[in-house]
């Protein structure tokens, strides 16, 4: 019997990934845009290396390249090398936060399934590794929050996947059995492995991100409970628990 | 003869103290839409309290807001005082840049006379104390950047207002001597007072703001050479001495 449903956020309710990219590309073109001419594909792969290299919590990605770009002008292909960092950096946060606000939406599927299960009357959380404060932002545009008994951030807890205690505190928190919860999540590290450990039915969701083993090609020494492509198919797999 | 002309940014320029106002506020609407109740004008007192204390350029206006309103839930009126802090910063912060974004725009006089100066010939820059990178997204999203032959903000350069040392780097770097240069600044204090003592020729513009002497009522023991309350005026000032 499923008493409780819980999500992954990123990629998992929304495009987190092709966002990022789609945004991060804007900041560049807002750089452009401001008066460094530079070539776009050399200054895509220079802040997609320093995502990799750094993170994608960092928060200098724009500094870090326009310094490089400073220091290398011939491989940016930048005919002016000496300008000013600060003003090409507000004009990438600028971009980025442009393209990021426009754009962000649920997936497709999202909204019909949170209405449908909510209508039911089952609980759902969200549980999601990040920045709080980050994470907050994307629930408050997405305007999906509503539909969540609660929510669970990773950095505000102080425990994060793949670690099985994650999913111990919210369940314990929610007192909730893990027989009776059902995870859907698009990672089989983060989120199938450390859910399966302790005894939650997992949902992989096939969201064709970096993550997805159909697009990696990776292959893991454990399944998913069930494995979906959309989430109209979930309610079905919530029944046949229940 | 004046052979360059200098502006001040905030409040010289823009209305800067009317818009960080109209922000601060807009952020604390945003949290109240977002679900948490208070009192809307404690939370106003609550966090210029917080700007007084911490300054402008602190990063953590919200959330010290916030920690104080769930330590004190009955000042700020609050009913439901265990409340996610992240959710409602995360609020505010979009809040205060919807506000921002939406309303920032120079004062009425100051595009005319942007583009009276320049197509008569006067050289122009800009010296502003701040941060680099907010300061120059203001000026991208005030659209005045073009205008400057240079612009100078202070942390870049390791001086600041009230520091004539900053007026004698920016003018060194642009080889014109002090009494080929006129500055328009708000402040008494910070612009006119070092301006003047290197033998700038000084401007003081009345916006009306909390440093404008006809509002904060606070007398000095030096003038400036001019004073205009509309940048119409710095034409014929400028014309005078050359």
């Amino acid at each position: 019997m499923i008493h409780l449903i819980g999500f992954d956020l990123d990629d998992t309710l929304f495009n987190a990934s092709e966002l990022a990219t789609q945004a991060r590309i804007g900041g560049l073109k807002k750089i452009q845009e401001c008066g460094l001419n530079f070539s776009l594909q050399e200054g895509i792969n220079g802040l997609f290396d320093i995502v990799k290299e750094f993170g994608s919590n960092y928060t200098h990605h724009y500094d870090t390249l326009l310094e490089r770009m400073k220091k290398d002008p011939v491989k940016y292909e930048i005919t002016i090398p000496d300008f000013k960092i600060p003003k090409y950096v507000a004009a990438g946060i600028m971009g980025y936060h442009e393209v990021k606000v426009k754009n962000i939406k649920p997936f497709e599927d999202v909204l019909g399934c949170l209405v449908t299960l909510k209508k039911i009357g089952y609980p759902m959380i969200l549980i999601s590794d990040g920045r709080p404060i980050k994470q907050y932002e994307k629930l408050h545009r997405l305007k999906i929050e509503q539909f969540f008994t609660d929510i669970f951030i990773s950095e505000e807890i102080g425990l994060q996947k793949p670690n099985p205690e994650y999913f111990k505190y919210c369940l314990n928190e929610m007192d909730v059995l893990p027989s009776e919860f059902m995870y859907v999540g698009d990672r089989m590290d983060h989120d199938i492995k450390p859910a399966k450990d302790i005894g939650i039915n997992t949902v992989l969701i096939h969201r064709k991100g970096k993550y997805d083993p159909i697009i990696s090609g990776k292959s893991y020494p454990y399944q998913a409970d069930y494995e979906i492509s959309s989430l109209e198919d979930l309610l079905p797999i919530v029944k046949s628990i229940s």
